[in-house]
Order: C-alpha cells, then sequence, then structure tokens
C-alpha cells in the first residue's frame, strides 16, 4: 500500500462540505468587497521568494519545497501567496488597469516544510486578498474588517484583532539601528539564527521562536517609538477607521509578522477560545509598500491578508459552531426486475437532467435494501417501478416525510417531482 | 523581474468568471448525480504513480515532476487525478462505507513536463469523476451522461462521443499476444519507445506519437476480435444505456488511453467544432477494474473520467459560446471632503454586510472621476454625499439605469438600497 505524504491530508466527503461552505462564504464577502479572485500557479521560480518573503526569513531558510524540472529551472511549490499576486501583477502590467485600487483574492493550497503537528500541515489552504494600488487608511480598514466579515459570518465569536504598525522605511531604519545596539552587547547569548538575524535583519531576532524567553526579548525598543510622524498619522487614521466600523482590537507593539515585505499596518486575528490550543493565530497580514518596486514593477503600495482555512475549523470546532451544511436528495428510484431496473437509468438521468437530485441502486440489491440505501442519502421521495407498474406506464411515489403514497403516470413523473420538491 | 514559468499561466480577473462558472456548473451537475468532492494533496509519493499510471506511460518515463523533499522521500506532483482518489479511497477503507458505489469528483491543478503548446499546459485544471464498487455497466452510462451533461449544459453542440471496449484481463492477454505476433517480425522499424513496448505492454504501441503512420499500425489486431463473452456483453450492456439515454457515440476499436490501468469500458469526447485545432480531445475516461487491488484495496471495480478545463473553454470559444458571466456592482458610494469620505467608509461597509455589492474611492478623487470609477464597475446605483447632506443626516442616490436621483435620509440608506435591488 503507498501512503499519503506526511504533513498532507485527504478531504472527504462529510468533512469537505465545511470547506465548500466556508470557501463559497469567502467567495461571496469579497465580491461584495469587490475584490476578484487570482489564481496563479502552484510553483514559482524560487527567486521569486528569496527576493520577497526575504533569505533571512524561517520559511525561504527551512520550508521551502525547491526543486529543479527537467529543464533544470529552480522552481518553490509556494509557500505563500502574495510574492506570486504581486509577480502576476507586475507581469501582467495590472497597474495599468483603469479600475484601482487593484482588489484580488486568491484560494489555494501552500506548502512548508515544518514539523507537522495539531492545525499544521505541509500542504494548507490560505484564503488571502490583496489591495494595490492605493495608499488610504481607509483600504487598511476594509481589509482587515472583510476577514473579521469572514469569521463572524461563520459565527465566530472569539476573535481577537491585534495591530501594530512597522512604519516606513526611515523609521524602520531608526528602529533597526535600535535594535542592534539593544542586542549586541549580549548577542552572545542568542542562537546561532540570531547572531546572522543581527546583521541581516535584526527586527527577525522578536520572531525567534528558540530566543522567545531570553530578558532582552522583552525590554527591546519598540517600533511605535520609532515612527515617525508621517507613520505615526497613518496609523492613528487605520485605528479611526476600525473604530467607526466598531471593529475591537488592540495595539500590540511587538507584533512583527514572519516575512520580510511588510511595513505600516500589520495585524492578526486570533481566536481566544478556550482549549484551542497553542497556534491561536487564524490569520496574518499588513501593508507591503516597496513590494512591487522589488519585484520590477512601479512604485505601488500594497495590503493584504491571509487566512488558514484549517485553523478556521479548529476555531469552529473550539466554539462548537456547527455549519449549516446539507446533503439530502430529492428523490430515489427503485426498480425491481430487470427492465424496470434498465427504465429506471433513463428515470434517473431525466431527473437529474430537470436539475433534481437523484440517485438509483447500481448493486442489484433487493428492493428492501434499496429503500434502505434512500434512507442513508435523506432522499425526500423513494419512487418504485416494477415490471407490473412498467406495464401500466405508472410509478409509485412515496414520500419519506410522511409515508404517503401516490401512483403517477411515468410521463408525469419528472413533473410531479418537481413540484413537490418546490413545495417542500 | 521574476516571470512565470514555462507552461503555466496566471488565471486573471475578466477571465477567472468563466472558470468559476464552469466549475459551479460542473459541481452543481455532480451534486444532482450524486458524487461528492474529494481533495488529494498536490503531491504524492512517487510509487503511486509507478505502480498506477504504469511504468512503460510516457507520462511516468518523460513527463513527470519528480524531487526529493528535504526528509529524502520521493515526491511527484500528480499528473493525473486518479490515482490518489484509489490511494485515498484504500487508506481511508472507503469500501467499507455504508453508501456504495462510492461516488467522487474532484477539481484540481494536474502537472506533466510537456512541450507547451496551444491549449496545453504543465500545469492544467483537471476535472474528474470516479465510481468506485459497481460493475454495473449503468453506473458507465452514468459516468458518460455525466460528462456529456457539463458539456451540454454550457452549451456546447459540436460533440463527439468515441467509446470502445479494452476487455477484461484474459481478453487483453488474447490481444497482448496478437499484437506481439503482429509486431515482432518488423519491430526494428519502430522507434526504440516502441521495441521497449513490444516487451512490456504491446497496446502502448497503438498510442506512439513517432510511429502513428507506419503501415503496421492500421492492420494491427483489433481488441474488439478478442473480447470473450462476458467482456462482449458487457460493452453490449454500456452500448444499449447510451442508447436509452439518447446519447449517440462511435465506436473506435483504435481507442486505447494513455495510461495502463484502464479495461472494459474506454471513452473519449472530442470537439469536432471547426478550427478547435489539432487536439480534439476534451475528456478520457474509462474502466479501471483491478486498480483498487494493486494499490492495496479489496477486489472493486471503478470507472471515472477526466476532464480539462483549458480544453473545455477552447471549445466553448471555437463554438463562440459567452458564458453568462455577471460583474455588475450594486451601489457605488461617492464622497467629497474629508468628513464624508470617512463617513462612506462605514456606510460602503454596511452595505456589504447587508449582502450588497458596494465600492468607493481610494485614491481621493474628485466626484467627476468617481463617477466614472462607479460607470466601470457597472455600478446600479451611485450615492453621492457632500458636507451639506453629511450636516443634514441625508444622502443623494442615483440609479444609473434611468438617472432618476431622490434624497434619502441616512438611516434608512442601506434598506433603500436593499429594496431597490431586490426591486430590479
Amino acid at each position: 500500500m503507498v501512503n499519503i505524504p506526511r504533513g498532507t491530508q485527504d478531504i472527504l466527503p462529510g468533512d469537505v462540505e465545511k470547506w465548500q461552505f466556508i470557501e463559497e462564504k469567502a467567495r461571496d464577502i469579497c465580491k461584495r468587497f469587490n475584490y476578484k479572485e487570482i489564481r496563479t500557479p502552484i510553483f514559482e521560480h524560487t527567486e521569486l521568494f528569496l527576493r520577497s518573503v526575504g533569505e533571512s526569513t524561517d520559511i525561504v531558510q527551512k520550508e521551502m519545497y525547491t526543486f529543479e524540472d527537467r529543464g533544470e529551472r529552480s522552481l518553490t511549490l509556494r509557500p505563500e501567496g502574495t510574492a506570486a499576486v504581486v509577480r502576476s501583477y507586475v507581469e501582467n502590467k495590472m497597474f495599468g488597469n483603469p479600475s484601482q485600487p487593484t482588489k484580488l483574492y486568491y484560494c489555494g493550497p501552500m506548502f512548508r516544510y515544518e514539523r507537522p503537528q495539531a492545525g499544521r500541515y505541509r500542504q494548507f489552504v490560505q484564503f488571502g486578498v490583496e489591495a494595490l494600488g492605493s495608499n488610504d487608511p481607509a483600504i487598511d480598514a476594509e481589509v482587515i474588517a472583510l476577514a473579521i466579515e469572514i469569521y463572524q459570518s461563520l459565527g465566530l465569536k472569539k476573535l481577537k484583532l491585534v495591530i501594530n504598525s512597522l512604519g516606513d522605511l526611515s523609521s524602520r531604519k531608526a528602529h533597526r539601528e535600535a535594535l542592534v545596539a539593544h542586542f549586541t552587547p549580549r548577542i552572545d547569548e542568542f542562537c546561532s539564527d540570531c547572531k546572522a538575524r543581527l546583521e541581516k535583519n535584526p527586527m527577525r531576532i522578536l520572531d525567534c521562536k528558540k530566543d522567545r524567553d531570553h530578558e532582552l526579548m522583552g525590554t527591546a525598543p519598540s517600533i511605535i517609538e520609532y515612527l515617525n510622524e508621517e507613520s505615526s498619522n497613518y496609523f492613528t487614521k487605520v485605528k479611526s477607521y476600525l473604530t467607526d466600523l466598531h471593529i475591537d482590537f488592540e495595539v500590540d507593539s511587538g507584533l512583527v509578522r514572519g516575512l520580510d515585505y511588510y511595513n505600516h499596518t500589520a495585524f492578526e486575528i486570533m481566536s481566544n477560545a478556550e482549549g484551542f490550543g497553542a497556534i491561536t493565530t487564524l490569520c496574518g497580514g499588513g501593508r507591503y509598500n516597496g513590494l512591487v518596486e522589488g519585484l520590477g514593477g512601479p512604485e505601488t503600495p500594497g495590503i493584504g491578508f491571509a487566512l488558514s482555512i484549517e485553523r478556521l475549523l479548529a476555531a469552529l470546532q473550539a466554539e462548537n459552531i456547527e455549519l449549516p451544511v446539507e446533503t439530502k436528495i430529492d428523490c430515489f428510484v427503485a426498480a425491481i426486475g430487470e427492465k424496470a431496473s434498465a427504465k429506471s437509468v433513463v428515470l434517473v438521468n431525466d431527473l437529474r437532467k430537470a436539475g433534481l437530485l437523484a440517485e438509483k441502486d447500481y448493486l442489484d440489491k433487493k428492493v428492501k435494501a434499496q429503500f434502505k440505501a434512500a434512507d442513508r442519502l435523506q432522499s425526500q421521495f423513494v419512487a418504485i417501478l416494477g415490471e407490473e407498474e412498467l406495464e401500466r406506464n405508472v410509478i409509485t411515489v412515496k414520500n419519506m416525510a410522511d409515508g404517503n403514497q401516490e401512483e403517477v403516470q411515468l410521463d408525469q413523473f419528472i413533473s410531479f417531482i418537481q413540484e413537490k420538491v418546490n413545495e417542500e
């Protein structure tokens, strides 16, 4: 037997309906917010992620699925969605489209070679949005409101929104210098990754999982203190819009996202449901002015988020929320005898072509077992066709809700079921 | 600038709506036919494809994206959907579920390293179904009817269904011997691939692209002549059901599918629209009794098909069919001045929360340019909020269809738009 690869999962009937429900809801919300879908390939040239996610990040250093294709190109299964969307935005010159900003969403599998654990897979599904081309703090609020709306529309209540500002380039530069000054005297006490980060990207030290309890972590200079006036004003406006939209938030000056390209607004949505587990982040996002230029496009501001569907499902479970998933069918056609069975193939096909959910037996079952199968499928109606009925051109229809049974002319059968189902 | 990998494509707004429409249609049809979605990972252990697709096929020999992960497992991006569905069926013991046969569908990207050409991508999307656990010829007909229904429901008319029977194991063995006898005397005239196939799998010779014009190809013994009685009866019943369902078909005894696991019913649906291009196959499928055992499960019959969405789109284009894709929005809120602009953020959010498709400006545009943006989005209504209106707690709503304009109380605005949109 060949098994499923480690860290991946099959999504099977019984569960898949929840995924469908969530994705449909998220798509519908994106439509209302005027975000359009974009689909990019599963793999990209490796260079894309080096240049966007950042060479000093855990993702690039340790977690990417990178391989050479038969033409010796280095390809990488996408570890996140933003880089490819921005690559596509530049390559397809979307900045030239008349409708701006360019508001996009995506939904699909992402890949990170991490240690599998509860709620963490090597292949996982992200739903994300990107708004490119506007520097209006109102769009930061819109993006956050969209994420919150997805969660709330599914019934989640125990949510915590945390925001921060990482400032613009000059704010980040001032903060960076302060961080280097803070950590340099005692950098020997940190892990080798952090030592490398001190030079390349000291903010990443704050993200370190190994050194998270070192005393210098708590006393590290906060980016908030180093925001220049423009960055500070921008952040104030974002917060003011969130307040206008009645969206509760906390400011956490320690919030730094695990990707290099963020600046200004950064945010996370967490579940604070009891017993949710160690990883409480459901959704993360932020502003990434500069990324479009970094990938060869014109100067363009951008902001987005990504949320994991796996975590969303875990949050629903933690709050004991059952999604209203429907699985019943309209009509099961039971047949007795060879001729009736052959006729039932046609009848079922006709029901389906008329838009009805219909099923029959394909295992040569006795009529009693066919009824049982119909029950299992929660069929609203069961139609019974025997040889004698077939000769008289009739079929017996039983309403499974009340047990009522009536005989219907075969040529009236489809419209009869259609009417009955519409009545319910 | 980093480009998209060769042989892949971005699906952008303007096109993506067609994909959404087709996929929704196909999902709806599967629901009516009582097929449930299954989602398997993007990659599988390489061994899975060696053991199912077959080591002597072009797919395995030349076209797979195979790589080692950081744990030195050999993984392969799935080149087709059936192997993984069967792997999952066995691994999750779906044969033990009470509802049988197990009827599944999938939709997602597949990967083959082929020479990119019109209509052929290295990453392409397949929609497919699998019915596992029934040996009833009626389910062969159902699977074919489902594929046809997808095409017809989208408006396609120029379709050709070709079917064949590859027979059961003993029929195939007799045919195999006849093929070896046929090709052996002149095998020197064939390509090296065909020479290897003669031993391993002589039926694959009939599939060869290089030797397709060799005179022995046309005179090769046909599987139809070697079908034993059981196989022949099975094929007769499948054809009879197709006739009952008013599905036209042609029998082509030369039809052999490019995967090793097929037996009994094999079929292809082609476009015969003028100017469709060289690759006319839209959809291929067949029966694969034996595959479940081959992958470690109990003896289980199976049948399925896969269709390419890219080819489906090409067929729609060849028949000049426009899908009824809707892109208009309900209401654009135009604002004049800083305070009104801030208020419009809240109004747009309220409209969206009420289920409406709403948009505003995020580029600090003058009111005239805001109207232009609303026009571009084909907004049904434009609401205009100035400072003076805001002071009076009103907003002006313009119906873009007839140009009528009226003033509405701000606290009535959302329900006013809701009613108007429902009226349309």
